[in-house]
């Protein structure tokens, strides 16, 4: 370990840059790659394949009980240009988490946040600082950063979900803080809607007066679930709204702000209609994708990856990206594109 | 006119009184009523029956063409403390707006905000640069400043509904611009959903993407309708949501920013269970409330009103006000609060 | 007194017209001139001279002890388009006190915001919240809405400046409250710097760590006095900065945030070289200006005001006004535009 | 390269194992480390002796070009704790830079934000975006995110500063964006005043009206140089305005808005009076600090630096810190606060 050791032919240069290492320097003239002309990007286009994760998720609910490490069954993406680290992207962690019936995650918290996306399945509950969210299809279910979460799954079937975190950000920052639940019991209420839901979730823009003062400091959305119902008569109605349009996007927001629903991920879901192909884009940062519905290819950057429903797929920052539906294709994608914009940094050209 | 005149029986004073008065100066000392300890509000506690308006409303509407004067038939609520002036609050105007069957109001803008909120019937339509809006019982629709606005009735029976206008305020501040439609022709269309509403009406916290950017600038609510099917079922589940409560208030607010629909005027829709009564309130700055549904009595100051649906109740500044509900009592208000909120002049206090 | 009468020579349109009068109801097509094409202002132009208000405030100051009434010696202006109200504008109260030596004005506070601005002469103190602020000719002192404020004078000249108040904002939205100070004792202390000063007066940029937090809620600038001096030397390095250029203006801001000192009102001051006229400009909102140095004329509207230094001059909303500098001229202005700007109301042309 | 391979004594565990390397899955239940109790922070604690670095940067000008790569001469900081990375912290590249007599480094922008501080010296020019910014000792100069920049010096003598970057961050971003300059040609004015002095330095809460419509959009701050002289006034009247204090700290802010002057880092001034001790602090996010005046010691976690003016001291995050002041003690800081702040992920302790 220590500072990089750099060479010359020169001997009194040679000299310098061994003093230069000994004194902890480096010579910029001699470093490259640090001021490219456009990102230098590690992470690369990936697709994991739903079916895969399926049967691999309930191998591992078969082989390994859920309190062997960290109290959650789950299975990493771990990005291939990433040098083994367990990340989707440079920013996100990317993982399915498997429950079997009966089972349930105790309680904990951490600084990083997270998010659930349901891709296939119901009957599970993540509780979020004690209130019960049900999950199925289609549903997003935020566990915000510090607040204490767990899941169980009290039905007969085993319950598969996407977790997406801004770990690897979090983590750079050397921010990382966790905190084990006040108990280690899992609580198993099943209430049908959520507190959460209760006050912000009846009607676009209609806000509870009680509930606005305690929100107004969190980061936030006091919104905790996005119905799949909602999203989709969302969709459905943008699309009726311009006869001509072949595809259209949503984005999830906190209803007390009309931000983004956390600081530091964007959650938005796309529909193209069958037989369309999007408009390609590309933007700085990354992204984590998941297909919702319908199958056809997703094109990134030099690569083109055929995708059908539960399938996860990377988009690098800085990567055009198009989607092809041959069956009209739902498709929800996470990115860190808040924190590129606070920071200034956001740039996103339609090709 | 011209500057006031002060006396004084010492002669020396009197002369420097009358010097002040010929150079259009008051001398302090001698004013009373400036710097009061609490607000000396010339508004009254006021209401106007709902039953009156409608009966006043119809016999407008068999003696008085709609293009008489305006072009539009209205009836302005005159509170009785303001010398006269067609107004409801110092800062708001009310008024009832009564259209017969196959009659229009063309387009006009100008710079005081209205909203338009129906206490019964349905079947009319107002379009807000040319967005169509139907309005039906319960339903709020705003038309904000410097929106080009008209409306039509296509159905057979009359429609009536409440104004609200922000214009003694805009008045105040010698604001008021106002501007003839690019037409004169209504244009009668009768689409059943707004393109409002399919864009941002979609469900809570969902954003449409591409509607994003142009509702950057706009200090309105990009949601131009609120339906009552929407602020029924909300209010519901906030009162599910705790089983001790005997009312609940919801805003209306804007979908893009979380703040107020306009930025003169908040408003809200306050459910109080038959045999209750909501907690006494008093805050800066008055308000113009209609009753929905249901009946009951509402404390005014030391007034008191017994309502019924459709009636319309003045509560001015800092005047002490609660709702007694015999049946279960819908009360939709608007008032001035976001302005006094911005100015650092918003005071509360539940007593 | 009670709601207007309106007449009409049909018989059944008259029956309608009092009984909508009996019910504090009034026909909008019978009404004029509520929306108008442009604004309807009652605020004249107007100037008050500083040699007279000199002349009458030292009259004054000989005649009146100033515990007369309301504990301030205090002329107002009162423009003659406003029926009689001590008001310059519409919006604001602008005036000049008056201090003996020794004498003293004990502490109060209200909702309306103040601020003081000498014309000249030195040598007084304001007291904000405890805080002791010189004053001497060209600088801006604050005493923010709800800030126990107090004056004394222990120089052996007598001294004056302008104050300028929100009152007829504040009053409209029914919001004014008045408190007495802890103690009718004036506190004569005479610091050559404030505490504001010390902690926010450093420079520009310079922000005081340990203080931050708790200016974070306050809606006005931390700093209290704005000194001579620096503006001055800011103004000369503006006008360096454009050879080309005949006239600039500065605002006073909250170096907190950024934005004006006070919710309520936007401080100014332009600089206008001898010689030259300033482009004229018409906005939204009323403006209080101030000649702090220099003669000229100032044009507002039709009208045309030959000025010197201590003349008051008001320019109403939606006037086009110009200045023409004989000799360089400072023009210190206030003006309600925060208001207007985060109402959406405000519109400015350069004509 | 690839997905790391987890292993297990069970053979279907293992198996399992292996299949997830093969479609690069990690299980989380083998993963140690990722949600730590505390930050894991690689970033040691280190100080740079400014002795050293002034002797190596001299050595390299007199044995390297300016433009034998990169135009610039640079020595980066690299910590021991980054594996060799040429970065002082995790989020901040900090360096030295050597000018010198008549050279000059040409102009080029890229999305990594800089600045510029002088510990010792004057005589060199920054020109952002053609705007001259002259440089000497106790100066912070801003070179924000694609701003084009360049450096000359038209001296007799050398000179040298530190330059702190936010590149590590972007890059962890993948924003990083570069380009050279319109021209190859270093502008080698030496105005004495910039124009963003001249707009925006006049002194503290005074604004230029013409200026701030361009300044509004911009997320940096448009005074670009901060002058020893304010900051040194500043420091001082802050410790006279409190007669018991023995330290205090100033932050560089924007005047248009109040925040910091770039998105992405925190620049503070902390004065530690002679014999005393500053109160120990410790928050995420990590800092970067020089000393400008004065000697003592500088505890960060179990690590005790002594320092001397010139010396560049690295505090990594969640490592507790505190000054000891032998003779009066100005420490500049640049810290990655606000990028932790707008994400919810900043946290501070005073011990």
């Amino acid at each position: 370990m220590g500072t990089e050791r750099f060479t010359s032919e020169e001997d009194d240069v040679q000299t310098l840059y061994n003093d230069l290492a000994d004194e902890h320097l480096q010579p910029l003239w001699e470093l490259t790659g640090l001021l490219t002309h456009e990102p230098a990007v590690s992470t690369q286009p990936f697709r994991w394949s739903g079916r895969t994760l399926k049967k691999l998720a309930a191998r591992s609910g078969e082989l390994i009980p859920i309190d062997r490490g960290g109290d959650r069954r789950v299975l990493a993406c771990a990005n291939p240009g990433l040098q083994g680290a367990p990340f989707a992207t440079s920013t996100m962690w990317a993982a399915v988490q498997f429950l079997n019936p009966s089972e349930g995650a105790p309680p904990h918290r951490h600084t990083p946040a997270a998010l659930r996306f349901v891709l296939e399945g119901e009957g599970a509950w993540t509780l979020v600082d004690g209130d019960p969210l049900h999950m199925a299809t289609g549903d997003l279910v935020l566990t915000p950063s510090m607040t204490f979460h767990e899941h169980h799954n009290p039905g007969a079937q085993p319950m598969m979900w996407m977790d997406v975190l801004d770990l690897p950000m979090v983590a750079a920052l050397d921010a990382v803080f966790f905190e084990e639940g006040p108990t280690e019991q899992v609580d198993t209420r099943t209430d049908p809607l959520s507190s959460s839901e209760q006050h912000w979730g009846g009607g676009p823009g209609l806000s509870p007066v009680r509930h606005l003062g305690k929100n107004a400091a969190a980061p936030h959305s006091p919104l905790l679930a996005y119905r799949w119902a909602d999203t989709d008569r969302a969709l459905s109605r943008l699309l009726d709204s311009d006869s001509s349009a072949s595809e259209t996007t949503l984005r999830f927001t906190n209803p007390f702000s009309g931000g983004d629903v956390m600081p530091t991920m964007r959650c938005q879901m796309q529909r193209v209609l069958a037989g369309n192909q999007s408009a390609p884009r590309r933007q700085t940062g990354s992204q984590v994708c998941a297909v919702l519905h319908g199958n056809g290819v997703i094109h990134v950057g030099n690569t083109s990856f055929p995708v059908e429903s539960g399938d996860i797929v990377v988009i690098p920052s800085w990567h055009t990206w198009q989607i092809r539906a041959d069956a009209e294709l739902d498709l929800f994608s996470v990115s860190d594109a808040p924190v590129l914009e606070s920071l200034g940094l956001y740039r996103e050209t339609a090709e």
